[in-house]
């Protein structure tokens, strides 16, 4: 099942650089090995914003949670979930 | 250059119903013709409603509204448009 | 998978007062129908209002989309889904 | 009288983690304690979030209050109480 | 149990001015019974709108809904209910 | 001439508790005090909530502004002021 | 007392032109003769719409509503009244 | 003095095809004037809608107002005006 | 040209209280020889909230801009302005 | 591709004021730089605010967000990036 996912990251700006860094660097391996798994489809920046909007897949919303709440970036995250229905129209089926 | 867009079709409750299937019918073939020149890349439906969420290519936001304003249901369409820019950890990109 | 769905059914003032009451009933049927099926499990109604809160089950935000268009009063409807996960806590766990 | 109650926590990002784990476990035992009492009858997880959406029964909205107040995290917590009416509908009924 | 009920009443400029008499005179009866049976309490007028705010009280929100569905001007109303919880401040207790 | 007028108080989750039982006595005083002069007439809780709503009695919105500025726990407060006008079938005429 | 009155007429496309004309000389003298009885105190225009803002003086809310209910456009008037209080920095104090 | 303005056009589905080819000549010849004379600076298209935002110029906001109302569509208009300031970094200075 | 603008201050509840009555004093210091250059028109308290509403006169957006950015407590100030357009049925006319 | 973009930049009250008149400084000279390449072209201040609204081109989002991260105040800045097309009535198309 499919979800469209935006979140926002919310990092202190007096807040350490070096462990933003860390995050930073983990957060991108964190999306490469979802990515891998099949959990992680599509990721887009919202243009001059630390928000990003995702196509994620998982059996359901408990499987999600699991996984959104694995991010390292997680405890400075506002998420909202969006479960969507497959459209007749979608290129996928062509 | 990508956007997700929302569409939001609103047929009148005593709308023509042959007329309805004849648009039902345009707009899937319409669809299928925008997929195969790449400008319609996905498509979900919001469950329960007459929604869906679209991921669309278009050179900019003039040629989105072209495309989008040819669609046999624009009229009866509420559209919003976000622009997106890429994202790092982008799958696309592995 | 279950979803937390909140119904509003706008029926004009001045509809037909008997195709209105051939479409409860249609509906009270298509709900006990439902909830044999295990897809319609629990229904609230907001008090003052044409509105209800209902607990679904569905394999997925497609099924649930199939289940809910299929009610009597689907075109008279707006509907709003929200995908729920499992609580550590929900004491249909003990 | 069934009430739906939405309740986000908001913990500090710098807030002691040990203190966290006690108030989880705390609060983990008044929700059994609750749901014993049948003042808690299901709580489910928004996902991507410490959200919580869960159905409660009280005599009213008074008992509510008093019986939210004593939950642990309770300092912490963003409540919205909606009060339920019964539908005719509900497969509780048949 | 005492709820505040803020209503909104869509008459049409257009609709039958003598309907609308009626209707008034007999709102303004059935307000008359339910003071009388104490279900309605208080009622102000929201100045230079066609809403009224209300201190009702009912056994629960299912009482609630039947009350304010037997108003006469019910079918042309928008109604928001809130549960209220007694204050240890009111000054209904001294 | 009546208000209803609804106060959230923002009390610092680590904020002093000695002080706070203080301002809550102070509060409680204060607000008998308004009650016996006829300023204060009902005050209701918002289950879950640090959230009152309250009818008020004052000359006008000035009066108002100068008692709710005088409760102690007004520097934590966040208020919304509605000025209420009378209605014909306000019980408290019959 | 004073108000700040917020007020948007919505008059009908194809409404009866002749109607309009008659009504906006009858807002006008009615307008006129609020002012010089001081209920009017100023009225502005906000660009591009047909919606103005007034300051409006009256006992108290109740005779507000009468004012307001007795302007010719009220049956397609939203109003949105707002009770001010004085305020020690005010000109008119100089 | 710059304004920002927003317009949404809502032309009835079932309208007359051959007046809204009319009206939007004769919005097209009359913003042609208005940028002769200076009022209409620019103007941009909301992708996927009837909505536009323009750099207006009027000596104030009676003026702006004047002008608008002398737009052609303006009865089908929804306007939003925003006054701007000048900036210390606008590159018109540079 | 007139604007009506909102302005609620912030003031942090734990902040120097010599240092508030200071800007009291030169806030109203400053309201008052705004009033004697025809700038500040008229103020009022929006009741129960440290807000106000104020009617001001300049030449345009930029020179308001710089009276509102020279009030003693702009720092603390969130502002809203409106820009006003005349009314034909403004009593000022009269 | 043109785009409006409106940024809020919320520095602090107790930050260091050398340190944000420095990055005034960085941002005029940044701004100085984007206008001379022509990624900024207008820019307006939004009065009694540090908020600004910007007419930016880029070639599409990703660019745009290149440009608005490398400004000097963007960790302080929130912005929200409208995508704009083209209409057939601009000014600068005569």
């Amino acid at each position: 099942m499919e979800f469209l996912v935006e979140v926002e990251t919310r990092w202190p700006i007096d807040g350490d650089p070096h462990r933003k860094a860390e995050l930073v660097a983990a957060e991108s391996a964190r999306a490469g090995a979802l990515a891998a798994q099949g959990a992680l489809k599509r990721l887009w920046r919202v243009p001059g914003t630390w928000k990003n909007v995702g196509l994620w897949q998982a059996t359901d919303a408990t499987e999600l949670h699991q996984i959104l709440s694995s991010l390292p970036f997680f405890p400075w995250m506002t998420i909202e979930v969006r479960a969507m229905a497959t459209h007749p129209n979608d290129p996928i089926n062509l």
